[in-house]
């Protein structure tokens, strides 16, 4: 198997594309802008899943299941959530076929008409609330902690795998609190674990901040977000946590009594990261030769490939492998021997990297006699020869030492694209050619942050958290500006 | 909390639906026919699926994702399929709102109707047979061993919490094989971890059998099925394990390379679980006073309940009970330790028989004093006073007893409401009476299947697994019969 990959810096949009497909992650489907998600794919994002999902149930949170469906007049409840998610989105409008009178195949049965739409989710705000107003009553229904891990629905018209696509899977929180405090709180809270998790277990540094107004979820009152800076300089918000204040339990009439006896309207939160996730951990670590995974969420850690010349030196081999492996798995590391004689050492070499399984353990009739075997990192792509007599430890530790450096060498990366700039030159000039985070001074207005988007496709991507008081100029239009915003193109 | 649960003798079904709602296990949502289901029980379905998710990958599963939505051609492509699913599903028509021009709301854009209607998923054969088309090409390919945790929607148009709803959660396996022996090998694998999942981890006796042509899924050749008996003697058929010959090989014009080089088509299974099994749960173990779970599916195995006046008893108790509850978690046991000061020891006691916590302990400050504790077990209501020294040992063994007693009660019931009958007279009468299994001939004919349907209500719920030669009359006919098969009402 040749890899022929597109290299990065031809064509980076391609580079992935072909990545995605080539390492067995995703692929498009017959159905326009749905993807199907591989087992390989599929196999990191079950390791997402279990990472985020641990640390939800830490932090107090239980998981639920609402309905895939949203009657049509749900959406209508919250003023601007409807102007942000009721447009392109899947109608069902029948619920039943029938056999074409003509025999011509099957069609829809006009009599079979749904009295309402009913809308396939493109999040849940408005069915979970609804839902709420049965559940809270009182204070000592609150705080209400609930995620839900589901597939949901947006009709977007240019779709790329994993990065954007009709159909996205995800976990989306909805929680419910008696105090604003307390919402916000928890809107900070699941920040954390988000940096947390993006940081710890997917090697990506990000950066912390709140949306501008223009860029805000719709409905809420304040979006936390976490953006990512991908290797061709265009940044990546990876999730989003929002403050939806008291829109939501309005909307749907959710109030409780409070420990006075007064009724109150809750306050709410709602967060979310998706298979979005999955497109920001490729693009942060990947190279030419293909993937490379950070160990916590690589399905295979360690592979080991046998170099043989006949049934005889291979079973010699895998005796004196078998009790490594044994060994390996029981300090819980993943680890595959691939013996398949249909495939020569080569092929496995290039398909592993591919893969970006983070160790490569070869195994040849030299290494028996000197017990020895030759250990290869995916992430430098080094070779070193280690005595086979203890190697597990050792590769407990390279796991660790790989999953540390992949962060370090992102986060360089990441720091060597974050420009300050003063003037609007600049600023138009970084963007269009070194890209990476511009950090500028913005007059606060949404009107300068449209026309810099207008003549730049820069967006504001965030205003960083507990940004330090640094007065200067707005880089667009000379007003004055109390600190700098992180401004990128962005996928 | 009063439970004021309905008692089953009075009105079974009433007191499903109440228990269902009152445990806290899902409710019906705003959506027709789709339910929510609550945190309590989607704990349950969690274990369901970690249980079950561990048995398939033992078995060389992997999982995958395939899209929601299905283009309604693909359901034309299998002739008997789109006879047994086209008909009752939700129809993605369009794929956008907008904003009514009379300013009453939002209505579907007829701008942007769909050229071809998309199909929600009723099961993903069609789509998933589609794509397997571009992954096999060579017996190397094979086998391919895929499973999926989705939900899917099938419009029915009579619902009830967990046992039949309009969306509802599930896995669907979908296997791709060399010969006609390895897929029906693999139909038989899977029927099996369903049967010791079923009455392992759920302590739910099954039946192991093949449907009869009448009964089989669309699109199959052979239908293995776990069936499973409820308290009011009525059957509930649990999983399904489908042989598909090569009909969707050949719908899909899937072939591969045999070793010879000659092209063929490949052989196919499909088998899936859905959040039924909860539905089969409850009504396998449960009693009038509410839930009775299995260890190995509850949320919280034991719950330790203070009984205490005053924060300074509180406070001893909680002091003594602290390292039980260590030890506890040390040997891998979920507990609660409910010192919640707002509702008093009688409600939570009532709580937990509610939701079926298989075990709990109450402590008081007698018991300080004397070094023990109250176990109550949820199963047979005993209680019984044990040393507190030792405690997580005696828990240990109570809560593996449990599992296995609640199995056997279980079991003996089944066998109790097995009934071999030879005349229709008395054929009539069990089924309209005692209910359960009817063990009776029948001529093999889909004509007296169905009379027999149209009379009695009871259907052939399956053919056992390896019958053993009994020559007999059909019950109905009196024509000739080889073995007997099983009647009854079903869920």
């Amino acid at each position: 198997m040749g890899k022929n990959l597109t290299k990065r810096s031809e064509d980076y949009s391609k580079w992935y594309n072909e990545l995605v497909v080539k390492a067995d992650l995703a692929e498009n489907s017959g159905v326009r802008g749905c993807m199907v998600i591989k087992p390989y794919g599929y196999a990191i994002w079950e390791k997402m899943q279990a990472g985020l999902d641990k640390m939800f149930k830490d932090t107090g949170h239980q998981n639920a299941y609402f309905p895939l469906f949203i009657p049509k007049s749900y959406l209508s409840k919250e003023a601007s959530h409807v102007e942000g998610f009721a447009k392109e989105c899947a109608v069902v409008t029948h619920y039943r076929l029938k056999n074409a009178e003509d025999g011509s195949g099957i069609v829809v049965d006009e009599d079979a008409k749904l009295e309402e739409e009913l809308i396939v989710r493109p999040t849940s705000e408005t069915i979970i609330w609804d839902t709420y107003r049965k559940w809270i009553q009182s204070y000592r229904d609150l705080p209400l902690l609930i995620n839900q891990w589901a597939n949901v629905v947006r009709w977007e018209m240019r779709t790329r795998l994993f990065l954007r696509t009709a159909e996205f899977l995800w976990q989306e929180g909805h929680t419910a609190h008696a105090t604003e405090a307390e919402a916000i709180a928890e809107a900070e809270t699941i920040l954390d674990v988000y940096a947390t998790f993006a940081e710890e277990h997917m090697g990506v540094p990000v950066i912390r901040g709140t949306k501008t107004p223009g860029e805000r979820f719709a409905g809420a009152v304040e979006t936390y977000c976490i953006e990512a800076m991908m290797q061709d300089g265009k940044a990546l918000q990876a999730g989003t946590s929002h403050f939806l204040g008291q829109n939501f339990a309005k909307a749907f009439d959710v109030t409780f009594d409070n420990k006075e006896g007064q009724q109150e309207y809750v306050w709410a939160t709602s967060w979310g990261v998706s298979t979005r996730l999955m497109g920001a951990l490729i693009m942060t670590h990947s190279d030419d030769n293909g993937l490379v995974l950070p160990p916590r969420l690589a399905p295979i850690q360690v592979v080991i490939v046998p170099i043989y010349r006949g049934e005889e030196q291979l079973e010699a081999i895998r005796q004196a492998v078998t009790p490594v492996v044994k060994r390996l798995r029981d300090l819980d590391i993943s680890v595959k021997f691939d013996d398949r004689d249909t495939h020569k050492p080569g092929f496995k070499f290039n398909e592993y990297e591919l893969k970006g399984v983070p160790v490569r353990l070869a195994v040849g009739p030299r290494d028996l006699e000197n017990g020895t075997v030759e250990v290869a990192r995916r992430d430098t792509l080094q070779k070193e020869v280690v005595a086979m007599e203890g190697i597990e430890n050792h590769i407990k530790e390279l796991l660790g030492d790989i999953q540390q450096q992949i962060f370090q060498k992102a986060e360089a990366f990441r720091e060597a694209h974050i420009t300050e700039v003063d003037t609007y030159e600049e600023f138009k000039a970084v963007i269009k050619g070194k890209g990476g985070f511009v950090s500028a001074h913005w007059d606060g207005t949404p009107e300068t942050e449209e026309r810099i988007k207008e003549e730049t496709k820069a967006t504001i991507r965030c205003i960083p958290l507990d940004p330090k008081p640094d007065p200067g100029s707005c880089v667009r239009t000379g007003k004055p500006s109390p600190y700098r915003v992180l401004f990128a193109k962005a996928y």
